[in-house]
């Protein structure tokens, strides 16, 4: 076990590597070639241009203005300076909530160290249990912890006393924040003027009819049962094929703008290109012409498909967002069942336009419901079973294993230095790989679950990996061993056994955990803020790949808050600091300096760096608090399983009464606070719907909705017209067409 | 261990004892004396008058005409023989849907029993692991059952796939029956022209405002947010005192009126009364004078208190029954949320008006919570410690108890007889009280728990039974202990080890479970028919209270189907049954004989007996449909256990994968289904609303609701017609009296 000292030295030693990656953020940022890089948000806001026209050769790439070094740190003030309500203009709701859950990791630890450091260090200190065990060599920090009470000791009513304390301080600062969260939802729902998705519900299996086509019988379904309110409708085509072609298409632009720009700078030369894979191979034909020639091709194939698309019956799926002629109208239609099968017609309120999920919107209730019990099987394995396939590797990266699987390849590995390279990363390698993976896996299993929204595919990603974390990182740390090894544990011990086994191990890890922190989550903020990858990224496509403006745009990947990865991390940090509070207090400055830092560092990147793919209106708060209530609970659960062996029995009621008192906490917070997040309140429609009728009556609702809920590829195409007809035809059919149809067939 | 033979013969006896109840019943029902006990339906239907005026006195109260003596057992056709339409015309949904569980008993039993005899007796019974060790006492119960399989034999795949036809079997049943009652509750739901249910909703925790009256602001806060379907609303009135006050009224009133019987029929003698409690003691007066004098006052003070309620503000209380103009209106405000806080202005479908639950419609948001709380530790510590005082009184009912605790007690108990009696007869009348006592107890919870209405305050009843049986007779009575053994048995074992230990004792258990069945299956459902409590009761009340035709209507005590009590008791039958499947098939025939019995008694006794005070529509399918998942996944669980001693590795994940296929099926019938229960469709609502303006245009439905939805007290009273001039007055200030109040405080 390591000593204070050696605590102290490497929290040192990892300040140090962190202020030397700040250092060359604050230098990096200041050269103008990494404008792109560092503060893409204000290109894409069309604030900012490049600065490649105005000034001298030399200054289009290094700064040389020698004041701007002087103030190094400024940045920091810079981020901390734009106000609130500033920042949720600039940045979106989704991504200032988001650093609240920093800020709010602040508030509840800042005056939790406090306490700790004044109550329980000197409680603990001053117990001196450990110094009266001969033979055993402890640290000062066991000094600090829990360990040196000796058992059946008065002293822990401290800690149970300051047990409550942490979780009344805890709960109350979620409370206030789960208020705060609604009050700024409903603010910033209430801010924007209109968006289609006030007005648009989408709408779910719809049933097959056998004399109507899909839009027919919405139109008809949604006039009789929502006489007053309906408005229009879209359906959606099945767009795979035709969005393939259109990115084609786009490719094939990029490449003739670009040699008709190199043909404007050199005029004399033509320039030419090979028929095959990225102008790579084939017959060398004049550039210009061939991408003419193909991009014509394309042009004819796509109005052909989009043709089909339009026509086809076949390519409509049976879904459709269906607008109405108030907010009224349209909360009132997500929030009702429709018809008595209550799995047809399913109602719920459209997404933002830009978070529709084109791909999951037309899956049957019984597949879904079969989708998501495998998926809940496939996480269960996951979670409990991923260490097979890395354990296979890892045995194979032992010397031995290699020698005894490719005998071969023995002479090779003796080699001192091939041996020790084997031995250092392989083992490393496999694991590393499959945790950079993983979210993209639990993303691909979230999408099989068939969310229609990319907001609730972040959501349960982010669910996944929270309790992977919570198993493989948390509990496998502490228990050593494979998730395996876990899972006989979970299943071979009582309910009684689970906590003591993991509470016992508790103060004996604070260590590795302080160490953890300083590793996993001081550096990884550090490399964010410095965006190595996007850096390194943005020159390579900038020397080699980039032929147009647009190009460069594109280059420029300014990425945005990955809610699915980042948030279980600070759940799991969150878990570490509640947790070891009344054990070992040593370790809440180390996740104080994380978040205050963190928060720092994404307030800076959501200002000038992160573009959010879509806007949900902090819609994943409820995931949030429910998590800090997990977290909440198992340390109260561990506490009890740490005090039930240290001869405390007189204070396990009150131990036994947290746990319970957090649970009703938070089923009164769901019941509070969530269906703000989830229902849109008829008051507020209302209240809405007046105002605009007041202040905009000329508001064209119809035309203003008409293209917002189009499949991306149609945007701006022929669709929109034939539809505009389509919907005039319809509703001159609306009451005779089926009539007609069915005395027809009689 | 009991024998085959025992088995047969005790079962014989109990057949001969019901059937003897039977004919009891057969004879006792004949007697016109007796109609009005078994018959009290059609009585109250206003079918069957007394059968007291035409016929000679003998003939009043027994049944002279030997003939109908003859056919004994002629009811049991005649309740088979009513159509199920009409009988849920005659008895309401909620009784028809109740038998229908009995009825789904014999469904999943019938085939299951004739699989388990054909496939499973004849496995267990070749298989001879018993006779092959030395030295064990078995019967043949334990030759049939799983107990004679040797470990590691191949023979268990077939309980193993005996079990999967099992599971699957039953699973069909429960879906078809779950789809059926759906419909079936549709059907009912539309099959009523108006119900005033229809068309109202429950609104609760309305907001108290400063400038107006509750009335007042409920009338705004709807004429703005639902202004084309708002229509009248009722508040609601603490009420209790007044209606203390007009039960005494109504007990003074049968007073005077039995006083004036007696003086009519014998007008020589001025009946008189002593003024004390009952007319017991006091100063002797003239009792028709001294009543009528009575009722005079106590008309005075009910005008008083009447006066105070309707003029009180304060004994309004901050609910109010919304109605509105259509079904489709009232269906909307239900399902939808309508301010930001979800806790105010709470909207949920009105129930019934006789089903309303008056005294739980007025507690805030807050309160709630933390009573459920309360509650929810209150059901944890009955069900666990239920045992700690009846202990008490075990302890003290043992002679060694009484003669420590009351010494000077030793002569009398000496006694030979006494202790015999005390030894007998008290240690059973403990616990027998208890359970006698427990659904009341559990009813008074779920009063506390805060639910509006009597159905879900029966659901929820049920349910807390439900789990004290599951966790009392069912597990308490195959680990033997007391409730706390269990609880420290189910703490200090693994998740592995409960299944395993509970499964082993399963087979052992088989002839318990059997007795247990005849005793309190067979037994209470013939005593159920005999009706010998209220039989008694009413013949009591008939000699010595009845005074007036109305006390006669009175003592008359139909019933109703006990659903707090008697569906967990069901539910316990099917898990014996479902349990015993693949382990012990003998106990199979014995619930088949339960589940036939009680189906044709409870059907004789809808018709013929009960009456409802409710109809709820079938409501509580959900409950009951979520029990019997739980009773199949307990029997997987406790299968999986039971083979993990017998070395039947290989058949583990086969048994794992049936819970997980039971749990999943449950999701998808919870999604398939259970909004029918819950909510109201629009497109039904829609329809009938259309159906009802076509064929019913001059519906006054103001009128017809006005007073719907008034406490019972002020039924017929003065409150109506004050309420409506209170209601033009209001809709002739609601837009000016909060402007002229608020323009005055300024």
């Amino acid at each position: 076990m390591a000593n204070l000292e050696d605590i102290i030295y490497s929290a040192a030693t990892y300040l140090l590597t962190t202020f030397a990656f700040l250092l060359a953020f604050a230098i990096l940022r200041l050269q103008p070639i990494n404008d792109r890089v560092y503060f893409p948000k204000w290109y894409l806001k069309g604030i900012r241009a490049s600065p490649t026209h105005s000034r001298a050769i030399i200054s289009k790439f290094v700064n040389m203005d020698f004041k701007t070094y002087i103030r190094l740190l400024s940045w920091m003030l810079a981020a901390l300076r734009m106000p609130e309500p500033e920042l949720i203009d600039h940045a979106g709701l989704d991504s200032v909530v988001y650093i609240r859950i920093y800020l709010m990791g602040l508030k509840i630890f800042v005056p939790i160290t406090l306490l700790a450091f004044a109550v329980l260090v000197p409680v603990n200190w001053t117990a001196g249990a450990l110094e009266q065990i001969k033979d055993l060599t402890f640290s000062d920090i066991d000094k600090l912890s829990i360990s040196n009470i000796p058992p059946g000791s008065r002293r822990f009513w401290a800690h149970v006393a300051m047990s409550y304390v942490f979780t009344f301080w805890t709960l109350y600062v979620i409370y206030k924040e789960y208020k705060t969260t609604a009050i700024l939802r409903l603010q910033f729902l209430a801010s924007e003027s209109h968006r289609p998705d006030h007005f648009t519900v989408l709408v779910r299996n719809i049933p097959p009819d056998p004399d109507e086509s899909v839009t027919e019988h919405v139109e008809h379904f949604f006039c009789v049962n929502h006489p007053d309110h309906y408005l229009t409708h879209q359906v959606v085509y099945n767009a795979n094929k035709l969005a393939n072609l259109v990115a084609k298409k786009k490719s094939l632009q990029n490449w003739l703008t670009y040699y008709q720009n190199k043909y404007e700078r050199n005029p004399l030369s033509r320039p030419t290109t090979k028929t095959g894979f990225w102008g790579l191979w084939g017959t060398r034909v004049d550039a210009i012409d061939f991408y003419t020639v193909e991009i014509g091709k394309l042009n004819e194939e796509e109005d052909k498909e989009r043709e089909r698309v339009i026509s086809d019956p076949n390519a409509i799926v049976p879904v459709a967002f269906v607008s109405f002629k108030s907010r009224w109208g349209a909360a009132v239609c997500a929030q009702t069942q429709q018809t008595s099968n209550p799995t047809i017609w399913l109602t719920e309120r459209a997404p933002e336009p830009r978070d529709v999920y084109w791909d999951n919107l037309a899956i049957p209730y019984v597949e879904l419901t079969i989708r998501r019990l495998l998926m809940a099987l496939g996480l269960f394995f996951l979670i409990f079973f991923f260490m097979i396939p890395i354990a296979i590797v890892q045995s194979m990266a032992s010397i031995q294993g290699i020698e005894k699987v490719l005998p071969f390849l023995k002479p090779l590995i003796e080699i001192e230095s091939v041996k020790s390279l084997i031995q250092g990363i392989l083992p490393g390698i496999a694991l590393k790989i499959f945790l950079i993976v993983l979210p993209i896996i639990l993303m691909i299993m979230s999408k099989i679950e068939g969310f229609t929204s990319l907001s609730s595919l972040d959501r349960r990603s982010a669910a996944k990996y929270h309790l992977f974390l919570l198993v493989n990182v948390f509990v496998g740390s502490i228990i050593t061993g494979t998730a395996m090894d876990q899972l006989k544990t979970f299943l071979n011990q009582s309910a009684t056994e689970i906590p003591k086994t993991i509470g016992v191990s508790i103060p004996l890890k604070a260590t590795f955990f302080i160490t953890y922190i300083m590793v996993d989550g001081w550096a990884a903020i550090a490399a964010e803020i410095l965006r190595l990858v996007p850096l390194i990224k943005f020159h390579l496509k900038n020397t080699f790949l980039v032929k147009t403006e647009q190009d460069r745009d594109q280059a420029m990947d300014p990425g945005g808050v990955d809610f699915a990865a980042s948030e279980p991390r600070i759940q799991f940090y969150f878990l570490l600091g509640i947790v070891y509070a009344a054990v070992t207090p040593l370790l809440l400055p180390f996740i104080i300096v994380f978040f205050s830092f963190s928060y720092v560092v994404f307030r800076h990147q959501i200002i000038n760096v992160y573009n959010q793919k879509y806007e949900s209106g902090a819609a994943f708060w409820p995931d949030v608090h429910q998590r800090l209530i997990i977290g909440l609970v198992i340390s109260q659960l561990l506490l009890l399983g740490l005090m039930s062996t240290k001869d405390a029995e007189e204070l396990m009621p009150l131990l036994v009464t947290l746990p319970i008192l957090t649970i009703w906490f938070h089923v009164f917070c769901k019941g509070r606070f969530e269906s703000a997040f989830v229902k849109f309140p008829l008051q507020d429609a209302m209240v809405r719907d007046t105002l605009e009728r007041a202040t905009n009556p000329n508001l064209n609702l119809k035309l203003y909705l008409h293209d917002a809920y189009v499949h991306p590829v149609f945007k701006g195409g022929e669709l929109e017209r034939t539809h505009i007809i389509n919907e005039e035809e319809a509703i001159m059919l609306v009451t005779t067409r089926r009539n007609a149809q069915k005395s027809h067939s009689k």
